[in-house]
């Protein structure tokens, strides 16, 4: 049978007890059976974080690095609340707020630290309601898992800051004595830990330390084996295996052999690293998707390079550092339309694989387990929304111009506001991460252009067999047949 | 009611008997009764350019300059002809050929003059079947219909050179004697024969001689009476007008007096500039939409500019030249969000408008009244492609490896591409504007990006009380209930 | 004997009557004998303008466009004044003053219109003195002998605009009713004027109706012989001698034709083209130095270009349109390093050629040949110069803070810039090309860096044997031995 | 009395007993007494590291990190040899060459490790012995202090990559079994551990450990007192005193107290940061310049950075970090033309301050003490490179042609090339900081262009009254009384 009415559904596979819910979502149709070569991400593809401890984590870590250059001590009483930020969202440097917005740069929502802008204030910060995205100066994209703890980090400087006596608050930013922070000073200064947090290595030694706590370990029940080495190793009968990840070998090398082991005994049975014909660390992605970086050899045992840049034939089971997608290929013998690539970021993963190279794409968007949940329970709300909209619809077609027709719009209005505001509460404070309302967010746009299959966890292709096609509905764009009007 | 299955629809106005088709689609909603100001293009929005007398002109001229440039005279024994060329192809000025792509660069077709190439040729000449469309020094977009002529006229020269025995047929161009013409070369002489024809004035110059011939001229019978001054009267009964045309004043005054006449006597009824609140002439549109150029005034009677920028109040009825967008929004008082512009150019009108200003777009694609009367025709092929489609999927869910299977699988193929080719014929040689079989062109996925409305004449807003409400299929990208599976 | 003090001399050649005064001077040693290849550049190198006659035809088709796009009549008034205009000027398109100044941009001297800036003016205008020169869409130089009756024609305007009772002035334009003329449009307007002037044809066909009265033809008395053809001969016997144009072939073969024509008769003896191994016109110099055009053959009978490029040997006499400074390398099998080239355009013929493809440069300055008569003539106030400046050094050695010396050092100060004005205007109302009293002009500086040689004339090298050794005084840069304290 | 032919000298001040040499060379008049405002780097101005200690320990780190990244331990070997390397040179990183050029890119000398180049090598590598300079993906300038280590390191890596049998050469590198070590690579690699060398910390640790070892101390002898306070503080009574360095406070701190302390007693006595009126850490040269960053105020006992921008007004002694020059200016209240700025990198502290903000600026070059030695002592070969350069000249204007002229030039070319050779040879074996025999180096061009002084230490400071004018000589480039001929 077929979706109704859709341009995205999936197509559940022959698993011998049809799960509930198919898993895989598609936006153009791709055959299984012709993928000739699977690329995989590793961090929140492979390596699934688990939510929101690894979210606190790197929080916490945030605001140590702020108070060490100079924060006040008292932003350390905000702890990382996951039921506030959605990914996805903007931050305007200019005047300190959060923005969802959908693909055109229009406003959907927005929030000033953790109060939301009324309809007024918008129009008054933005006029026309609309940002011009590309003024990359002023609007930063918050569009990977990593950004969460950043996003809410913003509302919570916004929000110490406008709350604190000290501090005036002005349009820009505050003052403070003779100190002015403005919020493209604060914006530069979470920038700055952010980057101090993932490349000082704190992150990655706090996370290894306590791998059980932040790492998702996928474990089949009977017998225990864990699951992504099933899915590799079922991949790896039908075509050839990558890894490609922007982690250093050392980290890689501990979090995936913790993925791979079940127990004390059995991690040293097979090696992870034999489920993969090319394995390519310190990537740069997205740079790994373009002009790439220089090929070298990581010495397995120390974990260090090998100078000079490899020239030879592939090595089985050989470990690369740097290198480019165009490298990729000619190692493995495969063209850009043969692979399908796997990852979470849809710039540096998706965008830049499809764009540049012609790859298949699959996005991993984890929030799409609960997203869906809650979809299936608030049908109820949907229906009434969808309602309400033709209601409007009808109204406009009969508005006679009397002031009593506009004064019924304008009460349907406000009830679509408010339903749209209760559906989004469903998901977060922030709403969901694909929609406000009926309206599409410039995440979900994203997805729609950029991701050929999209999924909540890679482990989803585990109840596909591997020749399935996974078939878009027909795109009808353009001339179809209209509906009769009434 | 409601559509089905689809993201684009349209909702037919209130007219005493609804028309037999709705004539307005909308990518995204719109409350026309909210908007406030409705903006133009001339050429092909306004103006409809009879197709094909006012291709076979430009095709003519464009013959004439590359002979006088010094291509041989034999070219001159071609003749345009519509049926061959579709909108929206890209040539690609390394190998002569012209392709038809999606939105993400992967080649749905291709010709070599006239000859189509195979499977197998696409393949070798596109690894990955994959162009990257960045690289704008190779690839030229062919997206608007002043386009049409030159594209055939690729097609045209690629054909004569390779059948022309004194021509050597190289990879990238034809030797002849110590002189090689490469491709590259050949798109700068038609790129430079397009521009000569447009600023010589020599184009302008032969369609002003022939108005009957080359404008379309739309005149509603009792009393006879040009429909575009009704549209512009109705439109300023509810907001504001403008009209921002790249074309010089003078010319703009010519066929613009030539649309809103009917008979002699009427004439000079009412003057057309009555009907705009703002004129603007040489907008230099797309960087109208950005930093704009000098706003000058126009002295109507000379046709020649007044020096200096104009810095006044807006005055009524007064010719201005030059100018951006913003400054349109100054002179009359309104805001991005508020404004409908309706323009013919994806990138010039649409794109940069709603991209850069947030303004609300209609596109006219004059093509969508055949493609639709084709569609409806050919219903019943489309509905026999979605069954193949739908077989073919069935036939990978059971592939059992076995290779009785794969032959079933590749005879179906054969099948899809059987009908697909048979559905394009119907369009035109180069297909349809929209689609190739079920897969949507760039053209098509640009169209639904930018422009909020299209249709196939502006006129079609007649049919619409201006209080409509255009009302899009709810976008439910993301989380929505899935098939069951059989 | 040797140059004294100075980094810039000339050696005469070995010619039986010395000439009163060597005519080429040297920058960088250049011994002639090694050149194996002559290129020359037309207009203003081959081909000398008679000033002011030529300049004076430029201006007034300037003034007739301005008039035709709006200007009041009344700037027709103005009629071209050689003695204000010096070259190398800058244009600031904000306040719109012309400036002359120094090679780091410290402004050297100012005029609004014709009225010369004071010292506080220059200070409130130019914080600092200083102009960044990089602003490109600001500060606009006027380095070419076409800019000459552009730079004349921003002093006229200015000084219109500011003297007309119907205009008010402000800081950055006019005033005009409701119209603003910023001096940016006024700028963009002169600008655009030029460029009409220049590509219409105008300029070029009033230049052939009266070859006479524009165009240079020197004659050595007897037998009566253009020397152009000489000093071509003579290049020739001893290397390869080609001419790079950017005008159109029609034009170089009537300038050319005339420039090598004696009298009626013997006009045919030989025709111009035969005196060069390589003929290249339309060649878009400065693109030409770098990736230049697609090179195509001129059919020397119509003047009309074969299609495709050209590929094969070179031909002699053969004419050539575009192309690149690579290919003329290829075709005459020389290296950069063999090619002096001879123009009058700092940045298209000498800047790029030497900076990008390491020829060796000369640059024809007509304006050396009145300079170094003034320069004879005014040697006594030079070495007044030269003692104010010596004793301002003095004085303030021995400045004791007394309010005395003070008020010597101030008058000594007045006194420099009194004489340094009076040796200014010996020269024109903007002072000479080269220094404004002991400081160097940009113009000046960028001669010293990209020029080899220069000189006021290339007929000059008919003074020298083409194996002479044009020797640069040593460059003593760094560590040399310091003068002695008295 | 005045400088004899050349452009650049010095005027000695009035010191009691005049001193043996001028020391502060005049490349543009300067008259101290009008600066209101001096400014300094710190590392390498006011901190002079020692020679060759402190490139000794930074080659040796350099070393230990390749060694960390995979190159073999035999590179450790190698130690410092300060004869080699002359600081200026250029690296190719296509063949591996250290060049040394010219101002418009012609190649002087070349090495190959420790091989000089042929004349013919040089000719084969680079087409008309020229570079084109902008191609920075190539071409690496090695213009300061910090990259004496790195200049020699590039000479050491390939000479053992040369000579170690385990490496096969090829033309743009080294192949070893399959890897291949581009010079390309090889130059990342160098560039990262250089980066990892000063960003790391290491080296500013080593030198913090040692400074007797490693950093000049300047000590007047009776009473003992260090000499930069003397100077700051003379400079403070007649103007405003600033540092602006790339280092951090911490560094900054321990270097500035140490230089300005004499015993353990006196240490305290006044401390450092009172003999400025502002100091401002962390300046990200060049971008101070331009745009700059967010300035900060430094909390000096923690050495953190207070949070925000500051805007009050400027608080005597305070220390900021980041802002920019314009910054500077309005803290201080002063021009750009009133500060006289006194650094050591030619591009980060001279060229951008001179070029982007007109201020007045003095470069620091240590090279210049041993030159300045040099050359007084090698008077006599610089009179015979003279003598055989004006020969040549000679017997080029007397060359008849024959053979026995020609074999004399080459006999006398060789002769230049060997005492040019020999006069290198006296400096190091990449020959003088400033010329290579007659001609003048990139780094003396540069020097030329963008220092208004130059001198070996800014102590030479003291030497002259701050009332002094340095006085260039006369620039009098143009039209100047040419040499009368024999």
């Amino acid at each position: 049978m077929e979706a109704q009415g859709g341009a995205i559904w999936g197509v559940g596979g022959l698993v011998p007890h049809p799960p509930p819910l198919p898993r895989i979502f598609v936006n153009r149709s791709l055959a299984l059976g012709k993928v000739r070569c699977f690329g995989f991400d590793m961090d929140y593809t492979l390596a699934a974080y688990k939510s929101p401890a690894y979210e606190a984590l790197a929080f916490e870590l945030l605001l140590e690095r702020l108070v060490c250059i100079g924060y006040p001590h008292e932003i350390l009483r905000y702890t990382y609340d996951p039921a506030f930020p959605t990914r996805g969202l903007v931050f305007d440097a200019l005047y300190g707020n959060l923005l969802k917005v959908d693909a055109h740069g229009n406003v959907l929502l927005g929030t000033h630290g953790f109060t939301f802008l009324s309809e007024a204030e918008i129009w008054s910060f933005y006029p026309s309601k609309f940002i011009q995205r590309d003024n990359l100066q002023r609007f930063h994209i918050l569009n990977t898992l990593f950004n969460l703890p950043e996003t809410y980090l913003y509302a919570c400087l916004v929000d110490f800051f406008s709350g604190c006596s000290r501090y005036t608050n002005c349009d820009t930013g505050y003052q403070h004595g003779n100190l002015f922070m403005s919020f493209r000073s604060l914006f530069q200064d979470v920038t700055e830990a952010m980057d101090n947090v993932h490349h000082s290595g704190c992150l990655k030694e706090k996370t290894l330390e306590d791998l059980e706590k932040y790492v998702e370990k996928d474990i089949a029940p009977i017998p225990p084996q864990a699951r992504i080495p099933i899915l590799l190793g079922k991949m790896k009968e039908v075509g050839k295996v990558f890894l490609a990840t922007n982690s250093s070998y050392n980290y890689t090398d501990a979090i995936m052999t913790y993925l791979f082991g079940v127990g004390e005994a059995e991690a040293s049975a097979r090696p992870w690293r034999s489920y993969f014909d090319l394995i390519v660390v310190d990537t740069h992605k997205p740079r790994f998707f373009a002009e790439g970086t220089v090929l070298r050899q990581v010495n397995t045992d120390s974990g260090k390079l090998r100078v000079g840049t490899y020239t030879g034939p592939h090595q089985h089971c050989a470990v690369y550092s740097g290198g480019s997608s165009d490298v990729v290929c000619e190692l493995l013998g495969v063209r850009g339309k043969d692979i399908l690539y796997i990852g979470d970021h849809v710039f540096g993963d998706i965008l830049k694989s499809k764009k540049q190279q012609g790859w298949r794409t699959c996005l991993v968007v984890p929030e799409l387990s609960w997203e869906l949940d809650i979809w299936a329970r608030e049908k109820e709300r949907m229906a009434e929304l969808k309602r309400l909209d033709m209601h409007l619809a009808d109204l406009y077609q009969h508005m006679d111009g009397s002031g009593c027709g506009l004064q019924v719009i304008n009460s349907t209005k406000r009830e679509i506001r408010r339903v749209t505001r209760e559906l989004d509460m469903c998901y977060s404070r922030m709403g969901s991460l694909f929609r406000c309302g009926f309206r599409q967010t410039l995440f979900s746009s994203q997805l729609t252009r950029y991701a050929d299959l999209y999924t909540a966890t890679c482990l989803n292709f585990l109840h596909y067999p591997l020749s399935s096609l996974f078939r878009a509905a027909p795109e009808l764009v353009g001339p179809r047949e209209p509906p009769r009007h009434p």
